[in-house]
């Protein structure tokens, strides 16, 4: 038994939905499907989504909602038209989303997530009667029926244990059950979304809930990709990678699938499959719990921008018991979270996102290392770029960091900072952002390019 | 004006003794001379402290001194036959350490601090009368006398500021000044001894309060080495290296000279040079703040054993504000203090000294990991070997990283763990304890052999 999510842009138009009803019947263990709001058909043109979270403002501000309204059902409409399905479907989304503009304002939050949450719903349901059309047995599920509840977080909803217990009884039902991504429902009834990638978690939990054997991610790229392809041209392709890959990976700048939405899935030991509606005899990427392919140390590069570094040098720091921990607190009453505390002897390095310190906070956090911690030197070194190589076989192999050193050596970037030894299977290398292209360029060419796929 | 320093060894038998007197009259600058108490003369000899320590102990006990205390006067006595000199000295010497010997023993402290001082005191007396009796315009000043306060801390004396003013009068005095090492006396007039290496740490302070241009420091060896001689045949020597570099390679096994005793002259920024009292021309090795002799970016590798390491993994760890502090408290709780705290995205790795921590500590603290952090994986890993690669010019070097990994590369020796970044002269490897002595013979060859002196 499968759970196939299908994202936004699977979904965008009737052209598409045939793609995805093709790929979910080619494979009766296809059981559930996940679905987004429709996408974006083209570069310019904006999400369902974002046309509600727009009309509920409109709504909430008592402006009028006519035009966005519709906006929205128009797109629905137009798909509707496309497959030839009945025109009462239009009808009853515009009377769904009707009441739900005139529903109660009292409290903006729960009209808010309504709304938001209106374009998976509907659309599960338009996709429901698109499947019944060509003669499948299909039905909507509803997420409160089925179950799902979750906190009342809004926009950050997290599942209630007891969802898993409730969703596995959708095994016994029959037929193809469509299911609306993105939200659930508190106990006491209210729809409340979950965070960024939202229909990607729906997916994770119903994965979880049913003991899927796959949890297949349907996207609009063939793979996830060994690097960035904004930074490397027509980079490789990755067959398979772990979980831990996959986190660590996404840590810099890998947004093809986001990692609480693995939670679930890695939770019950389901292996999650992106792949591409647009191709979908290509085989994707497989992320698992092991992985038996290998292809040398290395799986992925990825790098992200914005970091910086706080120096803090001090003649026998080693001797102060306790220095890193208050160092580490003056920046916690700043409300500042780090990310690495590479340390000498005497002196530790603080690496954190830039965008959390303006530079009055830097002034006064570098003056209340002087002063409290008395340290002999302080310096911020701003605009760094980490990148991370990442591969389960790294640890195992003599000699990776000597290659990744010499790559970045022989490409005349000087690394900043080196974080190994935690992680068992990646290394992170600090350099200056305007190095970082050439940089990632250089450890894709000595890890990836003349080594087979 | 120079602070000269001379070690037990420089101290141990007349020969000794006239070979201190040629270096100190060689150089009219040498004005303040620093003595220890003599040390061995062949390898199963006792140092004459460690007899005053056993002494002074059996004093405590109520046991009879006599023999212990007849060994230390003939010490003594040995080498004021040598050198021809009056034998008053040696009554003198008898007399004084009969006086300690029989003082108030209400505060055991107070009787063990001023017996063990006695070595130096005594030394330096017999000094003087040695100079004197060759001609040359010299005393013995006593560090009451002279204003060398310090704190009541026994063992671990720290010198109070004002003694620097003290100090600096001593400029004012007459021909050469022998003063002897290891210890001060609190405002309350008791003698407190330093921590080990103490007479370093004197003739540091006085460096500091005359003023001086130089402080020698005469030992037995020819230089700073810039690799252990146990691991590596014959190595270099070093000419110049900065306190940086002293103090980092200090930390890792370098043993030449305690750090704590590089403070007084590291604050007033006074050069310090080791030189050998057996090869008075060869020109040692030169601690300065700046370096102008430049032979490649390494200018030393230092190695200790003993690490373990902590390894904690969780499953989005990054995103728990505050899970690397709770971690690090948990150790300090148990009384532990760590060195570096390498982290990837979802895991922290805390390196520390193995021997804090028996096997029931190091369960409880696992066990604590697990149930009070939740962490999804812990493992302790034994027997690590911390390298250091130490040099001032490391930071403009692209490529030492690289050149570095390659030669454990090429060795077969899997890098544990890499902390680069923070240190500007530093970098550090761990390794297997059963690969240091390989791991340091591929850095020394690769960063050593063939490049010139």
């Amino acid at each position: 038994m499968k759970v196939a999510k299908f994202g936004g842009s699977s979904l965008a138009n009737g052209e598409q939905l045939q793609k995805v009803f093709q790929i979910v019947i080619a494979d009766p263990s296809r059981k559930v499907i996940v679905v987004s709001a429709p996408g974006k058909r083209k570069s310019d043109d904006i999400k369902v989504t974002d046309l509600l979270i727009h009309c509920a403002e409109q709504g909430l501000n008592g402006e009028d909602t006519s035009a966005t309204l519709e906006e929205i059902i128009d797109r629905y409409d137009s798909i509707v038209k496309e497959l030839n399905l009945s025109s009462d479907i239009t009808e009853e989304i515009r009377n769904t989303l009707h009441s739900l503009l005139s529903a109660d304002k009292s409290n903006p939050d729960h009209y808010m997530e309504a709304l938001k949450a209106a374009g998976e719903d509907n659309n599960a349901k338009l996709v429901a009667k698109f499947f019944q059309s060509k003669g499948v047995q299909a039905k909507y599920i509803n997420p409160k029926e089925a179950g799902l509840f979750v906190t009342d977080e809004t926009g950050n909803a997290q599942v209630l244990q007891e969802s898993y217990d409730n969703l596995y009884k959708l095994r016994e039902e029959d037929g193809i059950l469509i299911f609306p991504g993105f939200f659930g429902y508190t106990k006491a009834g209210n729809v409340v979304t979950f965070s960024r990638s939202g229909s990607d978690i729906t997916g994770s939990i119903l994965a979880n809930g049913i003991k899927a054997d796959l949890y297949e991610n349907f996207t609009d790229v063939d793979a996830v990709y060994s690097v960035n392809p904004n930074l490397v041209q027509d980079p490789k392709e990755i067959k398979e990678l772990t979980y831990r890959e996959m986190r660590e990976l996404s840590y810099a700048g890998f947004s093809v699938f986001h990692d609480e939405a693995l939670i679930p899935a890695f939770r019950a030991g389901i292996p999650v499959q992106v792949k591409n509606t647009n191709n979908p005899l290509s085989p994707g990427t497989l992320i698992v719990h092991q992985r038996s392919v290998q292809n040398g140390p290395v799986t992925g590069i990825a790098s992200d921008k914005g970091f910086c570094s706080i120096y803090v040098g001090k003649y026998l720091m080693n001797r102060e018991i306790g220095f890193g921990s208050r160092l580490l607190r003056i920046l916690e009453e700043h409300g500042m979270s780090y990310e690495h505390t590479p340390s000498g002897i005497d002196d530790i390095s603080v690496i954190l996102r830039q965008d959390q310190m303006d530079y009055e906070t830097e002034q006064r956090i570098v003056n209340l290392i002087l002063t409290e911690l008395h340290a002999d030197e302080v310096k911020v070194e701003h605009d760094l770029a980490l990148i991370m190589i990442v591969g389960e076989g790294m640890r195992q192999n003599v000699g990776t960091t000597a290659k990744a050193a010499k790559a970045l050596a022989d490409a005349g970037v000087n690394i900043e900072m080196i974080n190994q030894g935690s992680s068992e299977v990646s290394m992170m290398f600090g350099v200056k952002e305007a190095d970082e292209k050439h940089a990632v360029k250089a450890l894709y060419n000595e890890f990836f390019v003349g080594v087979p796929v």
